[in-house]
């Protein structure tokens, strides 16, 4: 089986379309890895881009990336909408298939160092491969931004993970880590009522003592009419779909309130809705390899 | 998206392994085709080869074994318990991914010319690319058997569809057509008594006047103690795996005995499983280009 990483960049440009594609060009030249999709947001000044393949082409690709960024990106130029404080602001590794997050966590280190040494840019390792808890929430690390990490830099318990213990002042600092896919999921309630679908989140999200890796809240969906409890759901392994579907009926009963659909958002990879299918018709010992696609593959 | 087609030709030799090595070697020497298995049978005397491409390349695949085949084998010389009438015994086509049943009979046709004129073997189409009612049925076709058929053939309704209008004394004649992947799927019951079992499956499957694309008979688990209705599914588009597997609960209700399990056997296509997570999850407008492994073959 082949062994297949996700990397998701976020670079701090979403205007200038060719230096854009001058960017995402980088990771096109790579064989072996494929772009699954970028987009850029122009009130963020902000693009995202989407690849895959084996480990060591996408740790190749996204050194690439973010090198170009740093050649074609000024942060003392940068303004926008979101939170940023580099040209390459965060690079997320996300194991997909027959990868652990351990391997991701190495790639991420693989690379901070590189980039912190050959490119002179401060990095921060975050979640998974974070070197300590308050380096683990992206938002905690990137706090104070660009323009205030000259100083935040030089505090003792901000020291860079890699690279310089100074800011470069041209591409700012980059965090760089592993995390696992996160899957986008809503849940639709046949009510009107958004304090009903509010009451729901807030049993089963994590916060609420609800599931460990469930993050939720209630949506109106003026359109249609209904609500939806609206889910982050951030390890589809230790809490799959259908764990979140199920206690979100059974929440929902308490109001006589029936589920009547969901929606999976984005992405996903294959193996979260085939557990879901496992689940349900109770299929014993299935093997993923039984999937004919996946031995396309090989 | 790329366009799947499987297939899974039988062959009459199941014992000299430097021929059926021969044979097997036509499907890999041919680039953009994926063996995916093959296995031989030594009673029966006979072979399953499985492989997978675009229509173009399996079409090219299948005609280089039927004719690898017509040169290794002789039907005279052939013994072996398995009902057959053809070195090249049957050849089936059967759309996997983005491909019709329709385009899968074009491609039985354009084969089975190719193969009559060709090679002189007379071909007859089934099941989904059959000529007429009578010729739908494999086993129909196939009575007789390779000794019956010099005399069967001069039948005016078993004329060939395509190639002479007598055997091919060497290589016998072929059976090529399409039909829907075929799912066996087993669902384990609660309880030792086989009879439960069989009232089930006399329930659901079509001859009982269950669902229409349902095969169903109990077995005896001897090993576990349990009983099973063992399917096998002909159309999982038109009778997907859920709704057999709700059909065995709701009359596995009347006996009060429980579904304690399933069982998927062998390969199935990533849809089939992904059909029962959209609709037990109650997905709306789920769209397969989400699942990121279908992105990957793009």
């Amino acid at each position: 089986m082949s062994k297949l990483v996700e990397c998701v960049p976020n670079f701090s440009e979403g205007r200038n379309v060719k230096i854009i594609e001058s960017i995402v060009d980088e990771v096109r030249k790579v064989e072996g890895v494929k772009l699954l999709d970028y987009s850029s947001d122009k009130d963020h000044n902000r693009s995202v881009v989407t690849f895959i393949g084996s480990p060591d082409k996408v740790e190749e690709a996204a050194f690439k990336l973010i090198k170009k960024a740093s050649q074609l990106i000024d942060m003392r130029n940068h303004k926008g909408a979101h939170p940023r404080m580099g040209a390459t602001d965060v690079v997320p590794f996300i194991p997909i298939k027959d990868v652990t997050t351990e391997e991701c966590v190495e790639i991420s280190k693989k690379l901070g160092k590189k980039v912190g040494e050959e490119l002179e840019i401060p990095v921060y390792l975050y979640e998974d491969a974070a070197s300590c808890e308050e380096r683990k929430n992206l938002a905690h690390i990137r706090k104070g931004q660009y323009e205030g990490f000259f100083e935040k830099i030089k505090q003792p318990e901000w020291k860079p993970d890699f690279g310089p213990g100074n800011m470069n002042v041209k591409s700012g600092a980059t965090v760089i880590g592993a995390r696992f896919p996160l899957i986008a999921y809503n849940v639709n309630l046949g009510t009107d009522n958004v304090e009903i679908a509010n009451a729901i989140a807030r049993k089963i999200r994590y916060i609420g003592g609800g599931l460990r890796y469930v993050k939720a809240v209630g949506v109106k969906v003026t359109e249609r009419n209904i609500v939806q409890v609206s889910m982050n759901l951030v390890n589809y392994e230790k809490t799959p779909i259908y764990t979140a579907q199920e206690m979100v009926r059974i929440e929902a009963k308490r109001y006589g309130v029936p589920v009547i659909g969901s929606e999976v958002i984005g992405l996903v990879p294959m193996k979260v809705l085939i557990d879901c299918a496992e689940y349900y018709l109770q299929i014993e010992n299935f093997d993923m390899g039984q999937v004919l696609e996946s031995r396309l593959s090989e």
